[in-house]
């Protein structure tokens, strides 16, 4: 038996989402991840994903893990062999053999996602798939300003969908940075964890303050009304990428 | 009756070129533009391209040009009349009205393409439709000398494909500039005007010198060859991408 942990990327455009979803004919990551490594190993796979990302949203750095007793390809042509049955906007980078206890969500420590905003007059049609487009000028040392109220322990009820019911709401937010880059704005969000909608739903209060909807004093009383009515909106998906997993101690 | 200057940008991958071929149903982007001018004029337009880009190259600073009378729309206008009727992979950027001598083909004096190509060891899913990928190491350096040869007025026959047939293969290529950023290779070349897949074959023998396959001192000779044999080859038009066009000292 062993435990396999392969980095990917990919083009969330014509997905529904990462996730496997029973009972609905929707293609997913997980589902055609599954479908290729079944041709590999001859017998069906199970595969785990760090992120769960939503329909429309992409990914550089994804992590999936998957257990397979007799995986008929050595780890260092996993990626090839993968690469080599994947559609193109699916991509494999990294393949690596790690111990049994390895789940490419559980023994996650940090996630790193990246919602891209493109403040152009017009949108590009090069960047149309993988960005927000916000023609009007954005106050940037107030998007900054409010992304500061937000790092830290907090509880991000807040910035929250209904979803999957989880223990705690509480999070910690280690960075929130926004960049900018000619025409294209990024927010950068890396946390332990994320709730349901919470990177699209942190972007989409930043934004607010940026268009001058928002003052930043409010930032820290919206936090603080762990109210998903106050935060957000949830901006579009195609605007957010998963760009970097973690995984503690040991480095995987 | 006014003469309408009009920038486009836009993403070539679902068209089967700019310009529209007779008795086809292949849907162009001249096709388009022509579609969506006739809802505003009422009347049908005809548009000229300064560039008849192929099936699958992009635009980021295509130039239409097409005379109305009547035009019914102030040309402070145009840009946003045009935007909400074109799909999301064509954009208008800027629109002028100009002399009625001008002609998006004729009149422009230099147009510069850009080709792309992702040197990573796997393609980026991101990048897939807008560039070509090459995972082996390329000599940059050895590019470059290849490139100042190619600078300069020529008889650039070695990199044109049999097509419309043309007066002269005489151009004048002002730039050929080789840039690298990251896992990206970008080749730049302005010249006053580009036969038949010239930009494609240029770009593709130098990506022969970047792979070793060609030695720099070659390229001078396939070059007086006059022979299309020789020159490329044609690498995927996915790659390729019509950044600007001028036009002389009216400075359109």
């Amino acid at each position: 038996m062993c435990n396999i942990k392969v980095t990917i990327a990919y083009d969330g455009t014509n997905y529904h989402g990462f996730q496997e979803q029973r009972g609905t004919r929707f293609t997913t990551v997980q589902g055609v991840l599954e479908e290729r490594l079944f041709r590999l190993a001859k017998v069906p796979v199970q595969v785990v994903g760090a992120g769960r990302t939503d329909a429309g949203v992409h990914a550089r750095g994804q992590v999936i893990s998957f257990a397979a007793t007799d995986w008929p390809v050595p780890v260092e042509r996993t990626v090839y062999a993968l690469n080599s049955l994947l559609p193109r906007d699916i991509v494999a980078l990294k393949a690596e053999e790690v111990p049994a206890s390895f789940h490419a969500r559980f023994s996650a420590t940090a996630k790193t996602y990246r919602y891209t905003v493109y403040n152009g007059k017009w949108h590009s049609p090069f960047h149309r798939l993988y960005s927000y487009h916000v023609p009007k000028q954005l106050d940037l040392n107030a998007m900054r300003e409010a992304a500061r109220y937000l790092e830290g322990r907090h509880d991000f009820s807040a910035f929250r969908a209904l979803g999957t019911p989880v223990k705690t709401t509480v999070r910690t937010l280690y960075q929130a940075r926004v960049a900018s880059e000619g025409d294209l704005l990024y927010i950068m969000l890396r946390a332990e964890g994320f709730l349901y909608h919470m990177a699209r739903m942190i972007s989409g209060t930043l934004l607010r303050v940026g268009l001058g909807k928002l003052p930043v004093c409010e930032v820290a009383g919206i936090l603080a009304s762990r109210d998903s009515l106050k935060g957000g909106p949830t901006i579009p998906a195609r605007g957010l990428c998963l760009e970097k997993v973690e995984y503690g101690g040991e480095n995987h």
